[in-house]
């Protein structure tokens, strides 16, 4: 393949023919399909039908300690799903409180408590001139959704394959009082796919914040998502929370994670694990705002799921049925992109999404296209606070939630759009 | 019987000595039981079994309108959990927001919220120098809590057996500014049982509040739960949505309503109805709070309930049930307590709780009492803000959770604290 930006423009002109022809007949069809979250396909959910079975009218209804699931007590979450939901990311038990259904609410509560009560007796963040936090990009649009509804300013951090850009991390935090957080998604990141390195975890154990209420947000959504079943080919994370703990800085992160993508979205269980200083403030709260969450839903999954070995069983099957999902956007990339030096992807080893950068300008235009005939793509800039992408060359593909079937037509489309788009440009800029 | 204040110490000191040792028999048994909070009995509990069933693994988890129920989407619900909750106190589905498991999380959101992001767009309450909420007495424990937790200072405001004391809570709202919200358990009152009148609704929807985002958190916790299954029997409540609208203030109530003490407490459902102004400010925050609630969840109660003919028919077995322990503690306080002069308590028609109110200052004397021999109560002053009853006089009964034959005994132990505090009470004060 040709470079385009090697191309003349007479050649540019032609294939543009050719392409916007193409265009118009899958156009033509009447396409209508939503890729723009991270849902899973109904191959995966059906994995998880049998949860709706451990429980039924003949239930004892009782879990490992003998407590009532059905009525109320134990706000803080039976002991076995938090031995669950501990096991998945590494921490103990212990360090856990069960939530709802969302870790994505305890995160938003944690920052608006700290807005209203403070962290740990600190100042409530409301009553401070300004706070701010800091955001890898790209990174998870709803992390900034939160920081912006609060009216914190966020600092964009460059993401590198091993994680944040840690030089600049260490120097803002130990630099500026105001930093107060910062919002990771430390495997199979949101949206590239990268894994922190040991090394750039270790260096987040050993920061030095200038604010004591300075907390990082170690969201491990995908801690259990892998494609692959071989160990050798899954990423490894450190657990932090001992890495922290082992530098004296236990209070210094919260960890979150949640069964939203291994079983039913917005029907999981979620947890945070936390030093005993946050968990108090934590608790505090929760037992304010809540008599208890849902103790049955948190036993069915104990039933169902059962420990690590059941977890790995589970997301075996799940890995299998995303990572040809994954390898068909791929292969639609590499045929038809491969040598053009009009985008490039990342091939990650587990998680929901394919990164894709276009050229810069790009990727605004290249979902307009998209959407122009049946496509709906994550909006261009939403992986960037205030859905502002500097560059404009971001896309966030989440191939699982269509069929094997509209998944190829929809790769097929976005690199036509891509295409369209990348000629226009390069066109316009000579 | 002969009123106590009317018999001579000797007298009361024989009767002393018998009650003694009737109390260290029972305390001798060794009871161990928790009345202290509203929660249904095992036999209550049992009635919802059958919700387990209506999904299982086989289920097509569509709901009516198509929505495959396991995956994200219809953050604010489906539309037949809306219906549902709506029906169950007059409301239109289309003022509904569906929540999670816990109306009370929906109304500490709302301060919350009302704190960082203020009402309707107002001045955040946090900037504010003072902001009062006005709380009728004696009321429901965990509101108190959420205003307490915020630093919302409490005014309080005598309880008659029509709803709060109106004139009052004219007055104030439409003098200070300071006022922003009122807390109201309508509807067979927390811990009273009693039910507003149609007159106070009536005045509640014609309020002059000088402060616009002034807010009435209308708790109608116990809508359905009446102990009697003919309509005459029952409290009737009107409307206060369409009251407040036709008075031309549909923005100054919020209703909440959950099936917490209609199926399972911690894995019911949820909903707030209000105008569409004050929804906007819900859905603002919920959206970024979370991606959606538990839609499952949502679906197995409206396959379990059905609709408002089925909600009746479930509660009508609750309320036989409630009602005989009802009945088995009032039996014992007129029995034993009738014509002393130390004690009166209240016969709600409904809700989960009997109103005791002992002589000035012997509450929580009670309270320990009944705790030295076993049976935990509801702290004496929880009813109250801060928990403090100025006249340490009320105490709350719970009579749900206890068998029939536990509860008996709870009751002969707590006649027996009450004759003999208030004994002491007397011979002090003489």
């Amino acid at each position: 393949m040709e470079a385009y930006q090697h191309m003349k423009k007479e050649g540019l002109l032609a294939l543009k023919k050719g392409l916007t022809a193409q265009f118009e007949d899958i156009k033509g069809r009447g396409l209508s399909l939503d890729m723009s979250r991270g849902k899973p396909g109904a191959e995966q959910l059906a994995l998880s039908m049998g949860m709706l079975d451990v429980i039924n009218s003949s239930s004892d209804m009782k879990n490992d300690t003998g407590v009532d699931t059905r009525n109320y007590g134990l706000p803080d979450g039976l002991p076995e799903a938090k031995r669950l939901l501990a096991g998945m990311v590494g921490a103990d038990p212990e360090q856990v409180i069960v939530f709802g259904n969302a870790s994505l609410s305890i995160m938003f509560d944690a920052v608006s408590r700290s807005m209203t009560h403070g962290v740990m007796g600190s100042t409530p963040w409301a009553k401070l001139d300004k706070v701010r936090f800091l955001c890898p990009v790209p990174g998870y649009d709803r992390h900034f959704s939160i920081t912006e509804y609060f009216g914190i300013e966020m600092i964009l951090v460059e993401m590198t394959e091993n994680g944040p850009d840690m030089d600049v991390v260490e120097k803002l935090v130990k630099e500026d009082e105001s930093i107060k957080g910062i919002w990771c998604v430390p495997k199979y990141s949101n949206p590239q796919g990268y894994t922190y390195s040991a090394e750039t975890v270790k260096r987040f154990a050993a920061l030095e914040p200038k604010a004591r209420d300075f907390r990082i947000f170690w969201d491990n959504a995908y801690a259990v998502h892998h494609l692959y079943a071989d160990e050798r080919e899954q990423d490894q994370l450190p657990d932090i929370l001992s890495l922290c703990k082992a530098a004296g800085r236990e209070d210094m992160v919260y960890e979150f994670v949640s069964t939203s993508k291994v079983t039913f979205p917005g029907s999981g269980i979620c947890m945070v694990a936390a030093s005993e200083g946050n968990r108090k403030d934590f608790l505090q709260h929760l037992k304010i705002q809540t008599i208890g969450h849902d103790k049955i839903n948190q036993l069915r999954h104990t039933l169902f799921l059962k420990d690590m070995d059941g977890i790995k069983e589970h997301m075996k099957k799940q890995g299998e049925m995303t990572l040809i999902k994954f390898k068909t956007v791929w292969g639609e990339l590499e045929r038809e992109l491969g040598g053009l030096g009009i985008g490039t992807w990342t091939y990650p080893r587990g998680g929901y999404f394919i990164s894709f950068e276009a050229l810069d300008g790009c990727a605004g235009a290249i979902v307009a296209k998209a959407k122009e005939a049946g496509l709906v793509l994550t909006p261009a800039g939403a992986s960037f606070p205030y859905g502002k992408d500097p560059r404009d060359s971001n896309i966030r593909i989440a191939p699982t939630y269509p069929s094997l079937e509209e998944l190829e037509l929809a790769g097929r489309l976005f690199v036509l759009c891509v295409k369209l788009v990348s000629i226009d440009k390069i066109l316009e800029s000579r």
